[in-house]
C-alpha cells in the first residue's frame, strides 16, 4: 500500500471516472459509472469512498470537479484566476475520511461578469503543462455547461461557460419541441445547416423556428434534433469565435466532433485533445506536489 | 336562442377565456379557466363542448388558438401571411359538433426562417380593425412564445416568435438554476440590469454567469429569477428593435409590464393594446363575416 499509487476520481454531476494510479502518474486501471454528484446526497460520500477503499486498498484518493460544490461532498472554495496547477494544488482539501483530497474549482471575477468551473482545471492545466497543448492556447471543452478557456503561461487566465448542453436537453425532454427531438444528431447536413443559421443571433427566435418548420414540412421531423444542435452549438462557437483562431477541443465522442464542426465551419481551426490523458497529467501534477 | 348571441373563446395551451357575446359584439359575460389544451385529449373535446351547451344554451361557438393545432382538438390548416381577418374568416373550419367554428392560424415561409400563429392572429387583426392600433403597426405579444407581427393595411405581413417565455419556465424548473430561481419577477433593478446585459447577445453564456453570479456573492438569489427574466427578455428585444421603433404591447399583466420597461430601456416606444378588447374586435369580425 506504501507503494505510491492512489485513485484519481474525476466526480462529475452525471459521471464519476475513476483511475488506479502508480507513483509514475500511469492509470493502470480505469472505470467509469454513473455514481455522479446528482445520484449521490452528503451522507452518501463516506459510504462511496468505503467501497472505494475495500476494493483498492487504503490508498490516498483525490478528487476533483462537482464532488467539490454546494452540490457534491463539500463546497471547496474557488481559487481565482489567473491560476496555474501550483494554486489548484496549494488550495486542496483534505476530507475528513483519511486521505481523501479535493481539488478546488477556479473562479473569475471581471467588470460584468462572473463565472466558475469545477473538473475542467485539473484538464487544461494538465494539458498545457504536460505539453498535449501549448502553454498559450485557447480550450473548448464541450458538456452539459461548455467552457471557453483562456490559458497563457500554463494559467488559467480567463474563461466563461455557456448553457449550450444543458438548454439543448431541456429543449429536448420537457420543451414544446421535444416530440419533435427524437431523432440522431450527428455531423451531418441538419446539424450544419442549423449551425448557419445559429451563427447570426436571434437564438431565441430561431428555435421556435424548429416547431414551425417541422409543423410546415420545411424540415424534416427526423432532422430536427441534430438541426436544434446546429443552433444553439452555432450561436455558442460564433460568439467565441473570430476567423483564424485555433481552438483545442477537450473531448472525445459526439459532442467533441460536434464542436470541432461547428468551429470549423465558422472559420476556426479545432485541434484535438486527449481529455482523458490531460486529466490525468493534472491530477498527477497535483498529486506531487500533495506530496512534496 | 335566436338572438344571435355566441360564445367566443380563446382557446390556448394552458388557459381557455370565454365569453358569452351578444350580436354586437360585447361580451355580456367572461370567464377564464385552466381547461387549455394540455389539459385536454382529443376525445375530451365534445363533452367539453356539450358542457358549455348545458350552461349557455344551444347558441354558436367560435374558437380561436391552440384547440386548432396538432395538440388540441383538431390540426386546422394554417392561412399564409399575408392575411387579414377575411383571409381568417375563409378559412374557419366547422368541426363535428353543431355550429362549433375554429378559426385558423396564420403561417409565414421566407428564405431561411418559418414561422406560425394560432390565437395571436385574431387579437393582431382585431385591434388593428377596431382602430385598437394603427392598421399598419408592429405588435409585441408576450407570451410563452413571444410574437413580433408587423401589420400593414390591416393584414399580418411578417412575423416570427421567440421561446423567450418557455425557455425561462424551463430554466426556472428544470435546470442547474433552478434552485436560485425562486425570487420574485418584477420590473425592478434585478431585471432591468438582466436586459442591459442581454441586450448585448451572447445569452448562453450570460445564463450561466447567473449561477456564477449567486455562488461567488455577486448577484442575490432574490434577484436571481428577476434578472434571468431580464436576460431572457432583453436578448429578444434587442434582436427586434431599433431605436425609436413604436411598439404596440398586446398583454396586461406582468409580462406586458416587463416587456414595455425592455422596449423602453432599449430605445423604443411601447404602446399598450387591450389584448381582451383585441381579441373581442377579431372574433366578432370573424362571426359577422361568417354569418354573411
Amino acid at each position: 500500500m506504501a507503494d505510491g499509487s492512489y485513485l484519481a476520481i474525476d466526480w462529475g454531476t452525471t459521471n464519476r471516472r475513476i483511475y488506479l494510479m502508480d507513483r509514475a502518474g500511469t492509470a493502470l486501471e480505469a472505470e467509469r459509472d454513473d455514481r455522479g454528484v446528482l445520484m449521490l446526497s452528503v451522507d452518501d460520500y463516506p459510504t462511496e469512498i468505503d467501497r472505494l477503499r475495500a476494493r483498492f486498498g487504503a490508498i490516498p484518493i483525490i478528487a476533483a470537479g462537482m464532488v467539490g460544490s454546494t452540490r457534491g461532498w463539500r463546497d471547496i472554495p474557488y481559487v481565482e484566476a489567473p491560476a496555474g496547477i501550483e494554486t489548484l494544488a496549494r488550495a486542496v482539501i483534505c476530507m475528513p475520511a483519511a486521505d481523501v483530497w479535493i481539488v478546488p474549482g477556479v473562479s473569475i471575477v471581471a467588470p460584468g461578469r462572473a463565472d466558475v468551473m469545477r473538473g475542467e482545471e485539473v484538464q487544461v492545466l494538465g494539458a498545457a503543462r504536460a505539453g498535449l497543448a501549448p502553454a498559450d492556447a485557447r480550450f473548448c471543452q464541450p458538456g452539459t455547461h461548455n467552457k471557453w478557456i483562456r490559458v497563457a503561461g500554463a494559467r488559467i487566465v480567463d474563461f466563461s461557460t455557456a448553457m449550450t448542453g444543458e438548454l439543448f436537453a431541456l429543449l429536448r425532454d420537457h420543451s414544446v419541441l421535444a416530440e419533435m427531438m427524437r431523432g440522431p444528431v450527428t455531423d451531418g447536413p441538419a446539424f450544419r445547416d442549423g449551425v448557419e443559421a445559429g451563427r447570426g443571433g436571434g437564438l431565441l427566435t430561431a428555435l421556435f423556428g424548429v416547431r414551425a418548420g417541422v409543423l410546415l414540412g420545411r424540415l424534416d421531423r427526423a432532422d430536427a434534433a441534430a438541426f436544434a444542435s446546429g443552433l444553439l452549438i452555432g450561436a455558442d462557437v460564433a460568439a467565441q469565435l473570430a476567423p483564424g483562431d485555433v481552438i483545442h477541443v477537450l473531448s472525445g465522442g459526439t459532442l467533441g466532433t460536434l464542436y470541432t464542426s461547428a468551429i470549423e465551419l465558422l472559420g476556426g481551426v479545432a485541434v484535438p485533445v486527449d481529455a482523458e490523458a490531460a486529466f490525468l497529467a493534472g491530477i498527477h501534477l497535483v498529486k506531487e506536489m500533495l506530496d512534496a
